[in-house]
């Protein structure tokens, strides 16, 4: 028997995976944001907010997890008809936004974009199924230069919000010279699909997995130190030390891995292709400056969507941090992105070149707040107290006037009965400072004024003596109280 | 028999009633946000950014539309267990964000929040599914000075943002004085919600309905101009007439309204209290400064919402516009809000008192495009034109020189070939000026700069002799380009 259910309060909380960002998290975040779309801007790129809302036909299936791509949106159906889905980036929308529009918008299109994306995936520690991405685009440009360009401009981003060069790499690479790698091993057929797959996402574990576990998992398989198997591409020992070869290219010069690289892919067309974009990209980027301290070719990048068709990319921040273990480990990659020639296809059946990058910010600001280079948190506002509930108007006339003078102010709102309340309130808000009017002082024209900030000072470390003199409290004529607080808060 | 479907290109659109937003679109929306966020600032309001997903039962019904309380929001169910959904607005999860972390947030606790809403309606012309709001509230102030400090506010937020003062009036009523003005008809008790309900509705079609049609709706019901019927409160002469007289007690002055309110409300406690309130607002605001040029009195206004249980206010721009039809009307409401002090305690079952305010911002962008007052079109960038495919590195190299001086520039990435493209593409991008470099400049050191704003007047204006003299044509040294370029875009 069913027991009967008695009404119940519902739960003041968020959907599992979802949080809440707060003040300070607020204002930094779109401190970021603003200062990326400044250098977005200058390279020319134009602002596009597209809907959060897509058709899920417009989506296509093109989410990073390969292994499950029917999976990972919020998807729900129309009343009346189509299944819609909540964004899960912002390249998907463009291709949609520029095949309905690419009469009307200029070609090439560049274009920047910052938002919410949401993924339907099993929420963990710090991974969220709701976060922020800041893209840039450059849609109908065939040429290499565009890539180059992004690669450059991603660059100027990490440096505008604060990583220091010598702090970062951006790393190029090229999908054909992985494809021409591929043709070489013997493993360009249409009927290799799957091997590919298995190939491409060994390499994209070099990191975690280091050489010996790639070629494990090129090879027969690997086990991992909790026992279990995962199966291998199964390729010979030559096929596999070509695809090593190819992800060890790297050497000390730019110039001496595309040496390495044109070895790798011998008489491959494709390959040979990918290596002439690299050293186009490389030389582009010598010519403005930006030498290997920022930007390097590096074999071993593969990027894991499987839509990318030349020049990927991905900007690493080198520093370490302490991991939750109290490990040092490097903190890792902030931004990502490549060339996708076929994703407005799609739309359109025309081929439309198109390359561009995702900055993940809540990643990028979680670096920044690693090395202590976030903002101290941001003062509050200056709390004018009430003594006499009677003259509200007149300590709502006091802010006013401050608010005019462009102080941040407020009064108490709260019940103003305990005026000790009125103090924590105030400390609470972060407040520096507090000013406090009886009947008394309203009489002379005069306001007191706490410094809350050189009183939590002398809270720590003042003698009786000191405490006495009481010199964190002023007293200030109402005509110069502007003044007196502008040369407090400087 | 099922004809075999041919496999289709997705549709590239967004979902019905769905839109994107192009470059100035998206930049003087932000403009307009960050203004407001400022004023919100100064007041003492902190950032909140919450989920865009909530549960259901945190969410609520509390949907404008009360006659489709079940209906109105983007639900879908997770794969385990709850129903979650898109937020309809930014109240309710201010609700569930103060229920769950009423311990360590402060109290009062004033916070601002921006960014889309949505809404599962039927849209229309003008009518999309995603929109912006910008809400400021305070929770946990019971005192009525926190109504005032939000109305204040409001009226410095339209004034910072362009509308000048005159062209708006922020109108304030509380639903206390209704609830007396009921009262005294005889339509308090629990078995008159649905009188009440129409009574509301009703005096909330005052603007499109007139005096004559309220006072029908009151009573037997209105007979439309197409004929149909509606049905009405069913209220006596003498019921109707109490809240006609409560409608029309809008005076000359304050004073005078709220002496005609104190008549309306006669013995009924809640609505003196009301007025008592209302006397309060006017007070605190007087001491400040906002007359009745700004914010009056006026009891005509209720706000659809069920949830409020206070003061009620709203912002109106009063200028006229000229309709779709070429008549003129007033542009009406861009902002209302009031007081609700039962929207936490469901989720806590303690009385928490709160007020606050939703600014309508794509409303208020429009006004202000319909008064003439947005900003001109952002200017595009400077175009390196591609001359020689085998320079682009020293194209790169100029702009490089040009973001590095702080000039938005870039380099054309387009199929170089046809140079009139390359011209059109800058004409396109509102580019304010198009640098030229061929092998003989580039020898000498120098570049041709095209001034595109200058060449347009002069197509429409100029004589044979002046176009002759290419006047928007300037050669310029490479290493003169950067003030030159600053001269022509200042």
């Amino acid at each position: 028997m069913a027991k009967q259910q008695k009404p119940r309060r519902p739960k003041a909380q968020p959907p599992k995976g979802f949080r809440d960002y707060f003040g300070a998290e607020v204002t930094r975040r779109k401190a970021m944001l603003d200062a990326i779309a400044h250098v977005y801007h200058l390279y020319g790129f134009e602002a596009l907010e597209s809907s959060a809302v897509e058709t899920v036909e417009a989506l296509g299936k093109f989410l990073p997890d390969v292994d499950r791509p029917n999976e990972g949106v919020f998807a729900w159906q129309e009343d009346d008809s189509d299944w819609v889905a909540l964004r899960y980036d912002l390249t998907a929308p463009l291709a949609r936004v520029y095949a309905e529009n690419r009469q009307t918008l200029p070609t090439p299109y560049r274009r920047y974009a910052m938002g919410p994306v949401w993924r339907n995936e099993k929420p963990g520690p710090g991974r969220f199924r709701q976060f922020y991405q800041c893209d840039a685009d450059t849609v109908g440009a065939a040429s290499v230069a565009a890539d180059a360009e992004i690669c450059a401009m991603l660059s100027d981003v990490l440096e505008t919000v604060g990583i220091a060069r010598g702090d970062y790499v951006v790393r190029i690479n090229n999908r054909k010279v992985l494809n021409g790698a591929l043709e070489v091993a013997g493993l360009a057929g249409d009927d290799k699909v799957a091997a590919r797959g298995i190939v491409l996402r060994a390499i994209d574990k070099l990191d975690r997995l280091g050489a010996d576990g790639v070629r494990a998992l090129l090879g027969a398989g690997r086990k991992d130190d909790s026992g279990d198997f995962t199966d291998g591409a199964g390729l010979s020992d030559d096929q596999a030390d070509t695809i090593m070869a190819f992800m060890g290219a790297g050497r000390e010069t730019g110039a001496e891995t595309l040496a390495a690289l044109r070895d790798v892919v011998g008489d491959s067309t494709v390959g040979a292709e990918g290596v002439a974009e690299l050293d186009q990209i490389a030389s582009l980027l010598d010519a403005q400056g930006y030498g290997p301290d920022r930007i390097i070719i590096d074999p071993s990048v593969v990027r894991g969507l499987g839509y990318y068709t030349g020049p990927v990319y991905e900007a690493e921040l080198t520093f370490e941090i302490t991991d939750e273990k109290g490990r040092p480990r490097q903190f890792g990659s902030v931004a990502g992105g490549g060339r996708y020639d076929d994703l407005v296809t799609r739309f359109t059946g025309q081929a439309v070149p198109a390359t561009g990058v995702s900055i993940g910010v809540d990643r990028l600001l979680a670096a920044l707040a690693a090395k202590g280079r976030v903002a101290d948190d941001i003062q509050g506002p200056v709390v004018v107290t009430v003594m006499d509930r009677d003259r509200m108007a007149d300590y709502q006339a006091i802010v006013a006037d401050l608010r005019k003078a462009g102080i941040r102010a407020e009064v108490y709102l709260g019940n103003p009965k305990n005026f000790g309340n009125q103090l924590k309130y105030a400390d609470k808000r972060g407040s520096p400072a507090a000013i406090i009017q009886g009947s008394d002082e309203a009489a002379r024209g005069v306001v007191q004024v706490k410094d809350l900030v050189l009183g939590a000072k002398l809270a720590e470390e003042a003698s009786v003596e000191e405490w006495k003199e009481n010199p964190s409290q002023s007293e200030v004529a109402i005509a110069d109280l502007v003044p007196f607080l502008r040369k407090l808060l400087a």
